[in-house]
């Protein structure tokens, strides 16, 4: 165990400490740590020590020799001033990875495995090549339906976990990859009018052009303290907001880090994933929306069905009421994608205006309808109706905003982006298939979500007749050189297929 | 496309290519990179392009915004000076991952997919975490046999390969895990003495006290050029260098960067690894040593017998000449552990000095019998024999001193490490087992192979009778921090057990 000066690294590593040795400290030859072990980085107050991966240093003003250097986040984890002496040593593998290898092997681990594993990874004692081992060994059919138990009551257990002090609380998840699909932001004021508890909080967009936390941002402040967030639930029944820092298992946020650029996505990690998060945020009573399409996340009834089995034998156990439905994922929903485009479509359907996106607003409306049906004064079958009038009378668009000036109105929201671009139909017909994922793409070459203007606007949907050059969709950017990528994407495949005449292609 | 002011960061990422931004960067935003991203960076000459995982700096120093800096391997890679301007954008997945997915799943690959693989890692393509998924994928039972002879040929193949213009060229391997092992470097003397073309190279320890690298740089220069190296090969018929720089399988080299940290060591990874390196190095014939002990690598017989049929298996596919010689793996080789030390033993027993270690002289001798009997010209069974001639005869000790003179003898030999504590037996008895892990462990922490005389020297092995307070083995050290780690670990575990009197405990 040895000293050195503690310094800080202006290197945002990305969830994974990095520590920074000179190559000729008399640390890193005597006691022959090499580039890739992991150090232990004891606290002064002897409590738990930090691990991080070692990167060797050869600029003194990085790192000089009797320095050690620390990434932004271990430094913050350390939580010691720069100047401090720490010591430093080999870290000890941690003993959850003996765990990993017996799943690598194709054992079944059971739940004080699975806990170990999280808090090691809480820890921040994984490397990114340990969680990636542990990922694979799970994916795909390796992971019984009683391990995703355990595994997401050890991400529940290893994290905070709010109270609302209300018998029932609502939310709702959707498993993605549908362009468009912003129906959170309709069905959180409709249930909330009717005066259910509704603490929404949502993922920025990772993979896609926008997340329901991008969208509501073009309206209203989504990063809120806790302290704000919950005042706001008690006045509004409800809230949309950022989920980023509520330190809600935070497990996954770490096992997303690799999932992500893994494009990893297995089942038991997703049901994991989605219903720790929900039961960590209180959540009793949860609808699952998965969309079915050849090109969405689902692409069978099949898959679906058992991803829907897997999402009931879990929640079940963990004493949560969900419900999961099946949906059309055959194309996008709504019209726009990209923030500004999709907060438009949602204030269109709240403010009753003619033109608004009816799928959309259909859509939302079965989804609430479901939700409401939670409440035991709801009779069976009501639930539509009651949502459509909640919609109708306005009382839903007064409740959005209530809570967009509760959370803080945005009072100078982003314009849609000023570079225009229509992609056309080559040839009459009628649109057979919309490609979710070629919009996607489009979508964020032209700077979605990052650009809050940027998107596709679609102005036919499947079914719909065309002629030669009618315009089938438009491209909106800030950027000319995202404008390009967009437009050579849009080029190469439109992601629209048109059939001839009456039959298809 | 946009373009930044290249720049070096001085930081070793040990075999993976990192990329700085900073924060503030233009690019940085409008481009929507992210940290842990891959990006793509192009040569000037529009020739492949380079990928490196994205970190995010936040101070100036270190990369300021409109600069890309690069990890020191990645600038290398590059090959451009600082100041150039070079285009980055956003990396495409390489095509191969597909593959790897494909693994994950449960696929078998051919042998188009594991050279796509191939060819992707070694034009570090692949990060790590990309790394340990397609590991993980492949380990365990997860390889065909057939997949492991497409894996080896892959990885042939995406390197350089020797030719030595010889129809017999002969290579041994240990498959590790018993300390003091050192047979190679009495092996290779007494093969050259007969004449036969032995061009040895070998590995540093990676978790080991001394690799036969390290064992011999006691005695000459290792570090070779390729030119050097053939020289001395033409001259001697032998040698014994490092073969860190040759080229050869290069894939293998990044394949245990991550293997290393995971601790993994599945049976295919193993066979593609060694049969790779061998081939590329030119091998016509190999033996290969598979040591059997409850704390060596290959616990059971069950095991060893598994891995040499895969062995067979692969090596025949390849045209190789192989054979597996299963051996004694319960206790250590020799005396010592660590680099000095191993190579006094080497030296005692080429000198046929009466105190040289025995066991390291016969399994020499019949390892070297066995290498003897690959010349046509030897008759079944009389090859210990000859080897046995040439070592009493002095003949292997001139080659030896052949090959120290022809490399570059050390002028300046390290000595046995100053700090020196002995272990003594607790209780009468005889020695019942030694644990080879435990000792590697107790000489690593003295500071093997980084210190070169820093390790351990054993005074009595299995089967030898011990009074209580008698030393059971000595451990030397270079500096005090190591010496205290190593003694505190033998005192909670010698590593040896006694046994009572005639019977065992």
């Amino acid at each position: 165990m040895s000293t050195l000066t503690l310094r800080q690294v202006a290197i945002d590593t990305y969830k994974e400490n990095v520590a920074y040795l000179h190559r000729d400290c008399k640390l890193y030859r005597s006691e022959g740590f090499q580039a890739l072990n992991k150090i232990e980085i004891h606290k002064q107050d002897n409590g738990q020590p930090i691990i991080a991966v070692l990167n060797v240093v050869d600029d003194d003003s990085i790192t000089a020799p009797g320095e050690l250097g620390l990434c932004e986040q271990a430094f913050i984890q350390l939580g010691h001033k720069e100047g401090t002496a720490v010591r430093i040593a080999h870290a000890r593998k941690p003993a959850s990875l003996k765990a990993v290898r017996r799943k690598i092997a194709g054992d079944r681990l059971n739940f004080d495995d699975y806990l170990s594993i999280a808090r090691d990874i809480v820890g921040n004692r994984y490397s990114k090549i340990e969680i990636a081992a542990f990922l694979v060994a799970c994916s795909e059919t390796g992971l019984e339906r009683d391990e995703v138990l355990h595994l997401t009551n050890a991400m529940i257990d290893t994290g905070k976990r709010l109270d609302w002090g209300e018998p029932l609380v609502v939310d709702k998840h959707c498993i993605g990859g549908i362009p468009g699909n912003r129906t959170t932001m309709l069905i959180v004021p409709i249930v909330a009018a009717h005066g259910m508890l509704i603490p929404k909080t949502s993922s920025r967009a990772i993979t896609s052009p926008a997340g329901t936390a991008d969208t509501m941002e073009v309206l209203a402040e989504v990063e809120l303290s806790p302290d704000k967030l919950h005042e706001i639930v008690r006045s509004q029944r409800a809230c949309l907001a950022w989920g980023g820092t509520a330190g809600l298992a935070p497990v996954d946020d770490v096992l997303i880090s690799v999932e992500r650029p893994l494009s990893m996505d297995s089942p038991g990690q997703l049901v994991a994933s989605i219903l720790s998060k929900k039961v960590a945020a209180g959540a009793t009573h949860l609808i699952i929306d998965i969309p079915i399409g050849t090109t969405a996340k689902i692409r069978s009834r099949n898959h679906a069905l058992a991803l829907r089995k897997l999402f009931e034998y879990v929640g079940d156990h963990l004493g949560l009421h969900l419900e999961v439905v099946l949906t059309d994922g055959r194309q996008p929903v709504g019209r726009g994608i990209g923030p500004v485009l999709e907060a438009r479509d949602i204030m269109q359907v709240l403010e009753n205006d003619p033109a608004a996106p009816l799928d959309l607003r259909e859509k939302a409306l079965q989804l609430a309808g479901r939700i409401l049906e939670f409440d035991p004064d709801v009779r069976g079958g009501q639930g539509y109706a009651i949502a459509r009038d909640i919609l109708d009378s306005g009382r839903a668009l007064a409740k959005m905003q209530a809570i967009i000036d509760a959370q803080g109105k945005n009072q100078a929201p982003s314009a849609v982006g000023h570079l225009y671009h229509e992609v056309l139909a080559s040839r009459a017909g009628r649109v057979t298939a919309i490609d979710n994922m070629q919009l996607a793409h489009i979508a964020r070459l032209a700077g979605a979500p990052m650009d809050k203007g940027a998107g596709v606007d679609l102005h036919r949907k499947l079914g719909d007749t065309v002629t030669a050059g009618d315009p089938l969709y438009s491209i909106y950017a800030e950027f000319p050189a995202d404008f390009d990528f967009a437009r050579e994407a849009a080029e190469q495949d439109s992601g629209y297929s048109i059939g001839g005449g009456k039959h298809d292609e």
